[in-house]
């Protein structure tokens, strides 16, 4: 079967070993997580995880009723690519000389990515986008020497004026 | 003693199990984190995890010791506040009638904050920052009715010429 992404919001009590376990399923299960993000929600009560997973339609169904089976996992909705905004950040930090400044400032420019620090040797950049928007631009810098990165993974809102906890009885 | 909240930045090997085992590291011990962010670097070898914690020195020391004896955990360095340049991403879903759309765009227009989705009852509005700014935006935006919203937690990477990489052995 053909595997595809897709990028799940978990809406989970805020209590300490939620995380943990969410993680420790998927590695039991030897299922593959792309990205986890974890975060403050309006709520003190409640933390909002958003997983990224790979599978084909088998695997992803499975991780759904898994992690919809967890402790503490109150809601979760499939973040659907055309009814939703999903989005990572990334540092990526790059060696270069006065000439590479240019050229990497100019990529830059093109991607509305920010130059956050410049150095004699290097420049650091933050960019923010879709997948498909970062993996673009890093492609691109694939001629110059990436000294180190670091992402966010992806993140998203479904469109619309409906939050995720007015679905949770639903 | 006095409470404060530190960035630590983790190289560690791109094996399954490893985020399951931070995270219960810290659910089994009640340490307090804050957020924690898990990405993928340029090395397909190793992730790379930014965790972001709360404690006094004595708690955040016990902390930085008990991750560095993790399994898989390659490095551990501090991301100070002046040598670092530390970002999260949030996203927020606020109700906006047609004059509240106008106010909350003039904000976003201060914060560099981007709009990317507009619906007849509510705004979704992305923005980039480090945490006082994340939080200045945030508070902002309580005389108006946030529907959800989503943070990454924060990332980030020291300034400066030299990877994480380079220091692992140092």
């Amino acid at each position: 079967m053909k595997e595809k992404q897709i990028a799940l919001a978990l809406l989970v009590n805020n209590n300490p070993g939620v995380l943990s376990r969410i993680a420790g399923l998927f590695a039991r299960r030897g299922y593959n997580i792309d990205t986890i993000t974890a975060g403050a929600t309006n709520d003190p009560n409640y933390t909002r995880i958003t997983v990224a997973v790979t599978g084909d339609d088998d695997i992803l169904e499975q991780i759904r009723k898994q992690i919809g089976k967890l402790e503490d996992v109150v809601k979760i909705i499939e973040l659907y690519d055309k009814e939703s905004v999903c989005r990572e950040l990334t540092l990526v930090k790059v060696r270069a000389s006065k000439k590479e400044k240019q050229e990497i400032i100019a990529i830059a420019d093109i991607f509305r990515a920010k130059i956050v620090d410049v150095g004699p040797e290097a420049l650091m950049i933050e960019l923010t986008g879709n997948l498909s928007k970062i993996d673009a631009f890093l492609k691109l810098l694939e001629d110059f020497e990436i000294i180190e990165m670091v992402r966010t993974g992806l993140t998203g809102l479904a469109r619309g004026s409906v939050g995720i906890k007015e679905l949770i009885n639903s």
